[in-house]
């Protein structure tokens, strides 16, 4: 501890507003360089690679083969399929000395499709699983929680090269279970949960969420164990309702209610009935501003049952790769048919008097209207009339309106039904360790990968990716394997598996404690040996728990007693042993623990 | 090999001049990803991780401590220390999102000095040796011979920090001796040669060449041990000659002598003599441009004996930080009194009419005018007269003209005296591998890192900086380590140690093949077993020459007399032995290899 270049703070730092976060820099784990770029440490080094190894044995256990790609990286693959475009603020964009664009690499499936292309040829050379273990790039709007959103971290990510589904199939199973491993292995408790595929396009794509209150991930589970993230969950069509019995549609003088609530207020005046209006009764028109990746700005409006909110990642989801934020003043003058507070889907959508649609299917004139699923075909709703102060009631989808399609945008709840119709969902939040992708043939069609099958024809690759935020799993280890004092570290990830200390003043102390990491260094254990002559035994107690090595080895006034004290960081638990059998005691506790996390 | 991520080449690629690089390319261990920016193959990352472990196990055998900084950081650091300008194009900068300025690390040693500020306060704290092995980025005007020069690469930085002076010389020396272990177990031939230390200011510094043909950088060295870098070797001013009996200087028509030759000509018609003029009594004015850190442009000229040629990348080490390049027609415009092909120094430099001294001793109104330290004072010149087609002759340094200082700026010569006066260099090339500078306080007194001394006082730290080209290390292997075949790495380094070829069509050589290939590789070594079943035993040995595994072993024709053949790549030896002996006497030549290269 004398030379180990660490120092650790009493107090949080205060940017850290996570326990992992606050813990991992007080340790002297990682310390910032930048908004979400951190120095690694000595001890933080040293737990990374330790998970790094973990991640690699198992992928290495697949028949994945390890490569290494660089982060700096030409624009002309991304460009080819579209990503250059598509990742917008979030890349790291630059230009070399010649003018040429560059890119630091946020993900590198364009540079494996190309790597494979440039060496393979034959449906012979397939199935293929490529990884790396690699920094990467992204630049996020707000890097947070230190490890868990950051703008440089460590990624191991790897792909899948198959000419058959099947074998993609099969490959991302692989990886699947291999994944559970690295987790298992690691300690982390995850949830495997449906996930949209966003920016990555395909088909099939899982993330392994791992739950803590602190995640920037919401995902919903059901007793069935069905698990979704929250955008990934769908909403089934309502069924249609008999309208036979709704009278027409009827505007009426609503003043002052631009907001549900008094919306709902002025409807129980006006027309009041036995089962008082609510929210659930009213159709909320919601407008949103789709940046397309192409650069379009396109104002969107969101019909949804006035009792529920929209979600806007979710939005964001169904959009994919437009990003989406709520409209602006600016957007509205745009659109003088959209009336604030009184917007209804009789002046828009398909039913806008303005609505010309073209042959190909383009539309123009109007902005696009798309309902939540939740709204029946035939449910009749009290609406924006599209006129200050007036709402219409009674108005009928279907028959007094229509809509450009659904969308899922409102927010998950508590409660809400599963889809698989297993009953409630339970909302949670988690933070992303791992995510597989079924990418398909999009990346491959885009860049010409193919292979020549059996008879000779070329066939278009399919493929797979599958990431783990290596370096974001030293936060969500942190948050787990934490207490009110400090970090307490699975010894298969902790920088060190003993912790020595020598409290007291005489010579003969020290110099048992030296001989005694002496002895567990040499039977094959990483060892840290707190040895500061004029340090406290208090302050050595207070950085031993702050820095969460899993055993400690205290030599201290016992000795003159010829006893030393075991101590287990996890649990608080301590034992004296006999100084003669302190090394003996401690190896035999060392080698359980170590098989009990299977090494 | 049937799995093996790799694809030899026959042919070299169209790209690649230098052995090193076309065999990493063509044995399938690295590929060219954009411009000096290389993808590591399966193969080619083994190699890396082996030397990048040899380089940690020797810096941690010194009790340096491992950190890892991030590529991408923020300006502010870089520029405290002018180093964001200094580093003009060979920096790769770039905004973030926010408009923000960062770049990609080429050395960090504002990012060390900071952290080190950060964590300590005390002299108790030093000495400490920190080091990183790392991704690091320069935009190279010319990247080349793949590995040697490229634009994104693989560092070890080390950096030291001490209180004294002496402090600062032990860890120098200890850095020094791990290089020499790091480069003798890597079988690395390397010359240790004083070096300037260019951007990096500081007094010591000393780089680590290994001497090949292929390198870039130009060394010296004498008989007596003497080496340094070309741009360091340092010429001693030449003695004062009395010029008494020298003539007045005399000015003469010497038409179309724009050349050194012509004027040597025209020299021996006008004014022959016994012994006839040579080049070596031209005083030759060389005009370049000198582009400051600062954005400043200078034309400076430097006179020469007319026998030398000027080395640009001495004169750029003599005026580092700043850049050099031949003065273009512009530059010559800007300044008349310059008559290209009969500059002479008693129009410019302190002998110019314009020459204007400031106060503060600033010049302005001519450019500067540098001498080589061969040019002694009192010794007398052909040189030009600051007219068309006009020479002056016998014009006496000291006596004629003056000029504003010396300059290393000529050329070095096999032959040329050394320095410490031990006889003649010898020029060689070679690869820069390490270098190890003393850098003083110059980034602590920046960036104000002090720390406080016994006496409760501060004190500005001193550093040093140790750096170690790892991805580059991978070209010098290759270089040293193949043969017209393909490579022939040694067993520490090579990314298996035994090729196992099956050769022939029986199931029971391919069932004998895997079974030896599965022993070795139970017995702990890396094996790579060339199963493919429809290639010939032509190609395999073509494949098994190429890739350079030291060891192989043939499972061939031989078999049906009950022997297999162990071969070493390096050597070309091949010896028969028994199949039931062939594990065990493989087994122990391995052994023996491996305990050759200390492992």
């Amino acid at each position: 501890m004398s030379k180990l270049f660490v120092r650790t703070l009493r107090e949080n730092p205060a940017d850290a507003e996570v326990p992992s976060h606050q813990l991992l820099v007080r340790a002297g784990y990682i310390r910032r360089a930048a908004p979400g770029i951190y120095t690694w440490l000595p001890l933080g080094l040293k737990v990374l690679r330790k998970v790094e190894q973990i991640v690699r044995e198992e992928m290495d256990a697949t028949g994945a083969q390890e490569v290494h790609f660089p982060a700096l990286l030409p624009r002309e693959p991304y460009e080819q399929t579209n990503r250059w475009t598509e990742y917008g603020p979030n890349l790291f964009r630059l230009k070399d000395r010649r003018e040429n664009d560059y890119l630091l690499a946020p993900t590198h499936e364009e540079m494996f499709t190309l790597l494979v292309k440039d060496l393979y040829s034959s449906y012979k050379d397939l199935p293929l699983m490529l990884y790396q273990i690699q920094t990467k790039y992204r630049d996020e709007a707000r890097p947070r929680a230190g490890l868990i959103r950051g703008r440089e971290f460590v990624m191991k990510d790897a792909y899948s090269f198959d000419v058959e589904d099947a074998g993609l199939d099969a490959q991302y199973q692989t990886m699947r279970d291999s994944y559970e491993k690295i987790f298992n292995r690691l300690g982390l408790e995850y949830v495997i949960c449906s996930a949209m595929s966003g920016a990555m396009g395909g088909s099939r794509s899982e993330e392994f969420l791992h739950p803590t209150a602190i995640g920037e991930d919401t995902f919903v589970r059901a007793a069935s164990g069905y698990a979704a993230n929250a955008e990934a969950v769908t909403t089934p069509q309502a069924q249609d309702i008999d309208h036979s019995d709704v009278p027409p549609a009827e505007i009426l003088d609503t003043p002052d209610s631009t907001t549900i609530d008094t919306l709902v207020a002025v409807a129980n005046q006006l027309r009041p009935r036995d089962e008082p209006w609510g929210a659930k009764d009213t159709l909320k028109n919601v407008v949103v501003a789709i940046n397309h990746p192409d650069g379009e700005r396109e104002v969107l409006v969101i019909g949804v049952p006035g009792d529920r909110d929209v979600d806007l990642k979710r939005v964001e989801a169904a959009v994919s790769p437009a990003e989406v934020e709520v409209a602006t003043p600016e957007d509205l003058e745009k659109h003088p048919e959209l009336v604030p507070g009184y917007i209804g889907p009789t002046a828009i959508g398909p039913n806008s008097p303005n609505r010309v649609t073209d042959e190909d299917g383009t539309i123009s004139g109007s902005v696009r209207y798309l309902l939540d699923p939740r709204v029946a075909r035939g449910s009749a709703w009290i609406t924006g009339a599209n006129a200050e102060q007036k709402h219409v009631f009674n108005l009928v989808y279907g028959r007094d309106f229509e809509a450009d399609g659904t969308i899922e945008a409102v927010e998950i709840r508590d409660g809400d039904p599963a889809p698989d119709g297993s009953g409630p969902l339970e909302l949670a939040r988690g933070i992303e360790l791992g995510h597989i992708f079924q990418l398909g043939r999009k990346y491959a069609e885009n860049l010409g990968l193919t292979v020549l099958d059996e008879n000779g024809k070329a066939r278009v690759v399919t493929m797979g990716s599958y990431g783990i935020g290596v370096s974001r799993i030293l936060a969500a280890l942190a948050e787990t394997y934490h207490d009110d004092l400090g970090l307490a570290w699975p010894i298969n990830v902790a920088p060190a598996q003993v912790h020595v200390l020598a409290t007291g003043k005489g010579a003969e102390i020290f110099e048992t404690a030296e001989r005694l990491a002496a002895e567990l260094t040499a039977a094959g254990f990483e060892v840290i040996y707190d040895d500061r002559p004029k340090v406290s035994a208090g302050v050595k107690f207070k950085d031993y728990e702050l820095l969460g090595i899993p055993h400690g080895l205290v030599v201290g006034r016992g000795l003159a007693d010829g006893t030393v004290e075991i101590r287990t960081r996890a649990t608080g638990e301590a034992q004296e042993v006999p100084v003669g059998e302190a090394v003996s005691t401690l190896v035999d506790v060392l080698r359980a623990d170590l098989a009990a996390h299977g090494e």
